[in-house]
């Protein structure tokens, strides 16, 4: 399937990526969040000791990589190609990810739970990417306790997570909607069912280069399948209110909207400053050409990569070294030249 | 010597042109404004007549052009040209220009007054476009009588011309001092010398792409040669100061100034719409960067023929038929991109 940065997959010219994440904790230990440290290494040695060694596990070679090992940097980097959750970084002396070879699958521990799974796909693919999680929960219970109560389900941190434990979501391009601002509409439209829109950096982030994370609030009292279908089947409406905007605004102005196609393109690929957040708005015009067959010649897994690698701290990475706000402005920019020329 | 549009000249990474234009009326007529068709029509034949013929003409061949017979579309673009004057234009029912095949001579009849005699060419060259005028003059002046008087000069509708008649300026570009806001002081210390500065299609017009126009104010009371000598030394000290700014800019923020040119560049090589006035401020900033060897692969006559054939009517009548204002701004961003691969 592949790793949805590098890989597309089904309407992936209007959905980046479907992941599904399971929170789960270990019978009788401590939350994280009350633990001590003792107890933590325990749960990475527990975790990591079968996982690493278990040959029947899905998904290929799995790694450990724990937090305090790796600089903030990296661990910045991790969160910004969505292999971890920005938690994880911040609880960085106590926990750690195991992580597939493709970034597909990876288990953060001691996150807000003990174990929290998560499988990403490209485009639209969230049954494949549950099928996966499932898969591998249930390799990991044949070997641990989960903490489970008959009537609440899964035991989590977060009442909010309670029961089935799964978040399910999508990372959606919606440039013609953010344009026309029927967006308000559809966000009072989805609380309603149940489901909650964001950036893409999760709870708290900020709406950048029209892209939005689509995910269910309820995890109690719907079964997993139940929770999939309902956000598939609004993630089905949202594609196709995404694509008739599209199409309205070809019809209105397409010479306006190509300019500012072409004109984004253009900047990118001369600028010699670029902030991250003009990046990501130029980046989005260059997507939507790409989605709309405007423009040809680049691919949008090459706008994926882009959008990561000129992400702060993978900027950093790149550059091997400490970078000040505006050199990194000018790093971005002449990461960005080099990559669409 | 060539045409200004498509060849350069000393100090042409500043200065764009240099411009003589010599004011001139003929005895016993009428001046332009008071007189009849038949006098008008009188003046073009004494004129054209013998300058058509005369093998002794410096600068090549010339050809009438009577306003009349040309569409207005036609007319404005040799406005938009600089071969006449707006103000030939308008009059175009009594009027005519004769010019040479490169256009570095135009002769005016019929304008304000019976002559203008202009000569205009590339770079810093005034004495060298004065020498070219006065030739001309001077055959003119052995076959026909100019209105002249002893202690006043030439005569001339406006008593701004009287005396030698000359107007000498030069086209000069000025994003730096435009850009760091020192061109009021040099506005005032201009018009305290007896000169003027102004948008590069005369009185009246308005400054765009940080070109601008410095000419002489007085005709009266000075030589030909102290004029010149005056707007010439004017325009090396502006000079000066435009390359000071230059560097200062260059020296405090490379970066963002390259920036700034590399993006206008990606702009109008992309966009697929552009006004007049964008495209101008745009063109300004790529003139910019090939002034200073930062854009190494375009020459400025590839500048200024796209300046002056995306003005509206040169644009029009390239297309071949008429374009309003929207159409005219995809035509326009169209000719930019094709000619700025």
């Amino acid at each position: 399937m592949g790793n949805w940065i590098e890989s597309k997959g089904p309407d992936s010219n209007i959905v980046l990526s479907s992941r599904i994440r399971l929170a789960r904790n270990i019978s009788g230990y401590h939350f994280p969040h009350v633990m001590n440290d003792e107890e933590s290494k325990k749960i990475i040695k527990k975790l990591s000791t079968f996982m690493l060694k278990e040959n029947r596990m899905p998904a290929g070679n799995f790694q450990l990589i724990e937090m305090a090992d790796i600089s903030h940097i990296e661990r910045m980097s991790l969160v910004e190609k969505h292999v971890i959750s920005p938690r994880l970084a911040e609880n960085y002396k106590n926990s750690a990810v195991i992580v597939n070879d493709d970034s597909t699958v990876s288990i953060m521990i001691n996150e807000e739970d003990h174990i929290r799974l998560q499988t990403i796909n490209p485009g639209l693919q969230l049954w494949e990417a549950y099928k996966l999680a499932d898969n591998i929960d249930d390799t990991i219970e044949e070997r641990l306790d989960y903490a489970f109560d008959q009537r609440a389900g899964y035991l989590t941190v977060c009442p909010t997570n309670i029961g089935t434990g799964i978040r399910a979501s999508v990372m959606i391009h919606l440039p013609a909607l953010s344009m026309t601002k029927n967006l308000n509409e559809i966000l009072n439209a989805i609380t309603q069912v149940g489901l909650t829109i964001r950036g893409i950096y999760g709870e708290g982030s900020n709406t950048q280069g029209n892209l939005y994370q689509i995910s269910n609030q309820i995890t109690l009292g719907l079964s997993e399948e139940e929770i999939i279908s309902n956000l598939a089947a609004v993630t089905g409406q949202i594609i196709n209110m995404e694509r008739i905007e599209r199409a309205k605004l070809l019809q209105s102005g397409r010479a306006r909207m190509e300019d500012s196609i072409w004109r984004a393109l253009g900047i990118l690929q001369n600028a010699r400053v670029l902030s991250n957040n003009e990046s990501l708005g130029l980046m989005s015009n260059v997507r939507l050409g790409i989605e709309l067959g405007i423009i040809k010649d680049i691919d949008i897994t090459t706008l994926n990569k882009l959008m990561i690698n000129t992400q702060p701290a993978t900027l950093i990475k790149l550059e091997g070294k400490d970078l000040d706000t505006e050199s990194r402005d000018v790093k971005r920019a002449k990461y960005v030249r080099e990559n669409l020329k």
